[in-house]
């Protein structure tokens, strides 16, 4: 099977996993455990497609919808054995956005040829599925945390583009992209790695800026 | 005219119509009304065509826009009479659901003849405009709540499927579709029906749960 | 250089700052500040190019980009510098929503030829960008503000298609459209302009409503 064909079924198969974990914590139904995990799976790609101007992917293919569909299932079943579903939630994330990134950034490249809107594609369709995932379930953004998060995806996306450009096989630059992100949002998971962030003028109170 | 049509027509101004009535909850000016109407109107719409690869059907026949502005228009006048806003809100959202999923189903098959994204594309059709107007409203969706949503629609859609494939009329198949949704999501307003919802292990707390 | 070109540039490059600016008061890092720029940045124009069918116009010209990270990095680096960073966000949103929005109404008349279809492009070209950053930021949104926003836009179009039809040269029609919106929208900013808003019934109580 083609790599990059892999991580496209793997990062849908997760982000559809977290969906459905996010849908177990506001407690819905398995309709709505389809639903969340439909959405949070196959939006980053829908995006892309569209933006792209290819047909949408699981159109052509409904079968991923299937996959989606089993995903939430499995979880409605079996979430309850779980000792910390967002501790989960965090880390099926983790590795769909490093490899549903790498695979936007294959897509984006291949269609468009521009590594700037590959690495622009491989970050919205990365991040697309959690950012509708924390929305519908009025949850904070994912994003908005302080840990590393897009800059993951930024760093695999590059990584891929640029070694996929250099000439690497698919494979390996896949794999490439796919482990540096990884790496990354592991470590910012496991040890709260962060960039320096923006500070506000020190000594002024945050309620003034308003 | 065409039974689907009219679904079409009834599903707009009634989304249209829970957008102006979401705005007079929050206290908007008349362009607030029909910025929100319209929104809610043609939004679920709008994502089908995208998606189904078509051209977005307002942008091909501009009336559907003042159908949403005329209605926009009529709340903002009347919607002070109504004892309450946020009754009539649901129930013409649980008629507008069963409509337009319906009618999203039909233009699913009818586009791709996959069964399976006619399912889907009904459910994004008929939930999509009720998203966007509670997530630009800042209210809490109306998919979270625990009463059956999309459930309704799915079997709509499921309904309208399965009798158009096994051969019914279009006007009887629609409106088969139309009268599960609606006699569904109606059961779900009027006496709280619910499918059995995901609950965590008993004995925890939901705060250990984070 | 063409008049509209300008507005779009202006449009895009000032959004982008409404970003940042916003990241800023989310404290995120740098590639906090990329993303919600970029997002801001080129969102309305994005939703515009696929609702109308023609190409995404950053796909075309990966020079947006660019802009829209250039401006992400110079607010990183000098926002500490502002007195008040959410009364320049909104600033910079009132001059960014009339370039936009004009621009969009330009572009919508150009491929439709549809007046109606021309006004509406244009307020969801000037809005969404807003409506995304806000979103994504979590920070309630500037349309559901008490003072003119929509409106603005609304008339900035309105002129434009108006002045245009009526054969005055692209500069000057876009020009008055720009002047027309930003007015509006700085007296709103300036003087607390606002429309008579919806009021419910008077001698009931808010919560009675629900």
């Amino acid at each position: 099977m083609n790599s990059a064909i892999l991580l496209d079924l793997l990062g849908i198969a997760l982000f559809a996993a977290t969906g459905a974990l996010s849908a177990s914590r506001k407690e819905l139904d398995i309709i709505g455990f389809l639903f969340l995990a439909t959405v949070t799976g196959i939006g980053g790609g829908t995006a892309r497609d569209l933006i792209l101007g290819v047909p949408v992917f699981w159109v052509e293919q409904p079968l991923y919808i299937l996959i989606c569909a089993v995903t939430a299932a499995g979880v409605f079943f079996t979430a309850h054995l779980l000792e910390s579903r967002y501790r989960l939630l965090l880390w099926l994330d983790a590795v769909a956005l490093a490899a549903y990134g790498v695979f936007g950034a294959y897509k984006g490249l291949l269609v468009t040829g521009s590594p700037i809107i590959a690495v622009v594609m491989g970050m919205l369709t990365g991040t697309l599925g959690g950012i509708l995932r924390d929305v519908l379930a009025g949850e904070p953004s994912v994003l908005m945390r302080k840990e590393i998060y897009i800059t993951a995806v930024l760093a695999g996306g590059l990584i891929y583009v640029a070694t996929s450009l250099a000439g690497l096989a698919l494979p390996l630059a896949a794999g490439a992209g796919f482990a540096v992100a990884l790496f990354i949002r592991s470590g910012a998971l496991a040890f709260g790695w962060s960039l320096p962030s923006y500070k506000a003028r020190p000594g002024r109170n945050p309620e003034d800026i308003l």
